[in-house]
């Protein structure tokens, strides 16, 4: 087996990896010229992307599009989403357009901490080492002085530590838990090495202390928690119930609301649908984090895990139809950043940003929730109305169109003929056939 | 308010999208510049990634890089993943090449099913609706007769449907629930389109059924969940315990694997690490996920509410250590597609399947899972030995260095320096500061 595992790839130019895999391809000097293709045309911005991360040959596209009117406490925005999915963009923009005649959207920050532990095991009693905690802090904070005074000059910092007794979960299980105010930064870098360099003083403070040598102290490892139940945004829309009463032709506004609201709690008790329902709000507000260089993963993580946060997944968003007035609410956790890690070195991240007016984290956390509530609403809309696949496929009809590598002339008729007809795959082939057979 | 809705956004030709925005920038010149710059250079290619979704004005890059060594049942593969988070891609081959040196990765699709819903309210008796229930499965199945057809050919189809009573967690509550085989495609138009038609013949099977017509049928939605818990994979590694003996200089075979074992069941009991270790097992499956076209929200939202199955959200990896044997493994639901959406379409997507020799679906599965796992490892063992900061920082030397606009001179010294010092923004800054003042 050894003999095949290839060695030193990492250290190959980027041209060498890109002709070795080029060579595993079927036509290697077509797939040469196709990855070479995607490459940015300016030397200097390419290799910043090269930079980014490891092994890279060339770059992947997404769209990056625009969902216009989108009206937060009163202040428009123009926001740029990434997304590789259809239809995504222009339900954000539909649902945008449609609350901005209303008012528009709600939203406040709830909460703003970051966390993050030290993980360890201790064999003493838990008292033995909490008893001198306000010495340990004060030694802890010293020892990252240097790492946290820019932070703090610009606000932030750490706010907050103390020791948790984790052994009735496992034998000797104990946790160093800090809280953070990272400001406009995401802050995994900066948690990270604060918790490290605590890591090494809890170590320090184990071994030397007198009192505590009989027993041992063991780090098992130091790192922020992307889980950021304190780091939470609330977003919201209202109206007065009749106002829904031109939504669709089929159904009266009161009809509609009470539609809506059964479709709002049948994700609160079903998980297959809790699932796909909050799926909906990431595909916006991932596609805001995506165009603003933000970590999606973690997004996602802390997002889904809030969910479940009751003991069952459930649909991030709240209904109240009380006093003939619709709202409508998400409120999840959210830690994102608009200073640090890519938001300045790509391009169009930075024109991201640029576009939306330069916004703190808090008002960009905003931005995105805002987002994710606009594609589940104009989802939810249409589910409860008629049907989702009638607007998806109309909107996938050109990418079916590409497939069969249609004219400009053929897909001119096709918009024209599928106005009136449903879209699907064979449809679209039957009239393609038909019409290449005249 | 109203007079500041932009109406018409959509309608606009890409170029007048493209100079409206530019003009909200701060130098619209050098934001148009910008954003051309992101376009391919190819028109043909270009206009496909511009019909993906809506209101696209430009691209937005990602790295696309390469794990080699990726050695899953004997077969080796060099996976591309795409990915902006510096490190991900050098630990996912790290761990690779760990793993093929030992016999590499093992994996087994354990399940293969997707599933969709219709959401109704019925105010009749549950068994006066389910009475005929052979008749409404014959006549909703051949409702889709011509939907179903290609599906059927390729061997896959709708596998079963079944009428739930949900009335004891809503008052009048009831879902049509169908699962379905979509064999190398996600599904997601396939199950959707059904699923509209089954609503219909639902709702006409209510009205036109002897001895339903005293009660109402309301059709609230006809969705599939992206909740896959029927379409699971496994992946796995195991090795003797001893083969760890050279893993870190600090740290015997033994106490690392103890270790690794205890940070494995901390991410079992303690959200605030569940999250953070699942995170970074996403880091790698959505990297593969979008160099291949797939759509990561659904794979995100399945994967964590799967990960809260039991009532608290948990890490999604177990361990055992019998025998003296390391054994180490993820499970976890995966939909994913290798035709149809954007597989074909999008030039790079298509490449990267070409690269993995076009892979079936559940081939896809298995190397996605894989690089989940890979990641997971490298991150444990880094974690647990000696802190992720120091091989993190590094990777992310050159971005910090990027942020300075460091010349290639000073790249190379800095890269020099940082072998022997810690990284950080800070010392970054005094390292060039220090050389350009000399």
């Amino acid at each position: 087996m050894k003999k095949n595992i290839l060695t030193g790839f990492s250290r190959l130019t980027k041209i060498q990896k890109l002709d070795l895999i080029a060579a595993q391809l079927p036509d290697p000097e077509v797939a040469t010229d196709t990855m070479r293709s995607f490459w940015h045309p300016h030397a200097g911005t390419q290799r910043l992307f090269d930079e980014f991360s490891e092994n890279t040959i060339t770059n992947y596209f997404f769209p990056y599009g625009i969902a216009p009117n989108v009206l937060i406490n009163g202040k428009m925005y123009m926001v740029p989403m990434v997304i590789e999915e259809s239809s995504v963009i222009a339900a954000a923009a539909n649902s945008a357009k449609f609350w901005a005649e209303k008012g528009g959207f709600h939203s406040e920050v709830v909460s703003f901490i970051k966390n993050g532990q030290v993980h360890f095991t201790w064999d003493g009693p838990f008292e033995v080492l909490t008893a001198e905690f306000a010495t340990l802090e004060r030694r802890l904070r010293k020892r990252t002085a240097t790492i946290t005074a820019n932070m703090e000059q610009r606000g932030g910092g750490v706010l907050g530590m103390e020791l948790i007794d984790m052994s009735h979960k496992l034998p000797n299980y104990y946790q160093l838990s800090v809280k953070f105010d990272t400001r406009d930064s995401m802050g995994a870098n900066f948690i990270n090495s604060c918790l490290e360099e605590y890591a090494a003083g809890l170590r320090e403070y184990a071994e030397n202390m007198p009192g505590l040598a009989p027993w041992k102290l063991d780090v098992i490892m130091s790192i922020l928690s992307n889980y950021t139940p304190e780091c939470l945004v609330k977003v919201w829309v209202e109206s007065d119930i009749s106002s829904f009463s031109s939504i669709d032709p089929s159904i009266s506004a009161e009809d509609f609301v009470r539609k809506f609201e059964m479709a709002v709690n049948i994700a609160k008790v079903d998980v297959n649908r809790a699932v796909t329902h909050n799926k909906g709000i990431f595909n916006g507000i991932d596609a805001v984090a995506l165009a603003t260089g933000n970590d999606f993963r973690a997004i996602e993580a802390s997002g889904h895990a809030w969910a479940a946060r009751e003991g069952k997944y459930q649909g991030l968003t709240d209904i109240s139809l009380e006093n003939n007035r619709f709202n409508y609410s998400l409120t999840l956790p959210l830690s994102i950043g608009t200073v640090g890690g890519l938001t300045s070195l790509h391009p169009m991240a930075r024109l991201s940003l640029d576009l939306l007016k330069d916004p703190s984290a808090k008002e960009l956390m905003q931005i995105a929730a805002v987002i994710g509530l606009a594609n589940n609403f104009s989802a939810l809309k249409s589910l409860t109305t008629r049907g989702i696949q009638l607007g998806h496929m109309k909107m996938h009809l050109l990418n079916i169109l590409n497939v069969y590598s249609a004219t400009d002339y053929e897909k001119a008729l096709a918009v024209e003929h599928f106005k009136h007809h449903k879209v699907s795959h064979k449809a679209v082939d039957d009239f393609l056939t038909s019409l290449r057979n005249q």
